[in-house]
């Protein structure tokens, strides 16, 4: 089961008029963004009982130089970084991955589309494959999209 | 040094009576299970000064569709996930990594028994092999159980 | 681009004068320990618009045997933890890999250096180079550091 992770700085969680990013919403349409991706035989690659974003801004953090060549070149130095970190489970094609992160790279360029014109901010979209030695799933909602 | 950290939907952070899931609990008993896994020459696996567990509710989150599907199941549409990954150092046995999943999922299925049970959740288990290119630990803590 | 995690324990989020050990501060001697490493051509390795920490307390955990042999031995039982990962992208040497890292051991010891004199403490370095499937970069931060 994939899981998505977004780190960010916790100015994107000011009210959106203030400079924040609607981190809540991001979640949402990023969570419709991997559902609605399908494989060369058209499957839907993420089950929908398996699927889900997580957002964390921090406590504390340090950006780039902290702010001053923003602040020289007129764009403020509050800059802003999110870090997003799709894992999935091995063993999916070159195809289904550049799909995924082309999936999650549309959601973002829309998202922030304001944000990137407007303020310095840095925005990574990564996949990684997970290699674990040992992996169990529980779930009482997996099966809920099962029963069809 | 092996570390444990727990992403979850914050829903589970509610008093138990109002659907929470006693998360600190749930710390101390998967670092309790973690110091009593032992190897195939009946050696604690895990030092006893390097083992913690994490939790993080996250601030937002979007799980599988929202909740439409567990509405109309009569479940409510209040999904909770739980993603635990352990990471631990590299070259131990593969029945080592067996028995370390398994002592986790051991306290999971007791922990999360009424919530399978009761509203749709799902709780992931992993454990990783650290492959870091550099490792350094500074410790006031371990030296203390290696003292006798 | 880097990006630095630290997961920690909440009671170093006390003032300094409790215990706490000012993580703001630290995130800021860590970012401006990256930007200063250089590789064996005398190249900055992280780019200065690419490079961010991001530290978070953790609302539950479980550390070691939860305090009774601090408490036995006259230390106090309220244990410390921190753990930080850097992961940078692939390709980088050894020799890269290993200043990176003692960079990050420098700024490590300085600032703990009270903490791992005077309580139990546990401090983990370590440094991942990334293996992603996917990897997209959107940033209107990076273009200010390219200027000159």
């Amino acid at each position: 089961m994939p899981h998505l992770v977004i780190l960010y700085t916790p100015n994107l969680d000011l009210s959106v008029d203030q400079g924040g990013a609607d981190m809540g919403a991001l979640c949402r349409q990023l969570c419709d963004a991997m559902l609605a991706v399908r494989d060369e035989a058209d499957r839907q690659v993420f089950p929908t009982g398996g699927t889900r974003v997580l957002a964390y801004p921090a406590a504390h953090s340090a950006v780039s130089d902290g702010g001053a060549t923003g602040i020289a070149a007129g764009l403020g130095g509050d800059y802003a970084f999110v870090y997003m970190n799709l894992r999935m489970a091995q063993g999916r094609s070159a195809l289904t991955h550049q799909r995924v992160g082309e999936a999650l790279q549309g959601v973002v360029k829309a998202h922030f589309a304001t944000q990137l014109a407007s303020r310095p901010i840095g925005i990574t979209v990564q996949v990684d494959e997970g290699h674990e030695v040992f992996d169990a799933k529980n779930s009482s909602l997996h099966p809920l999209f099962q029963r069809t």
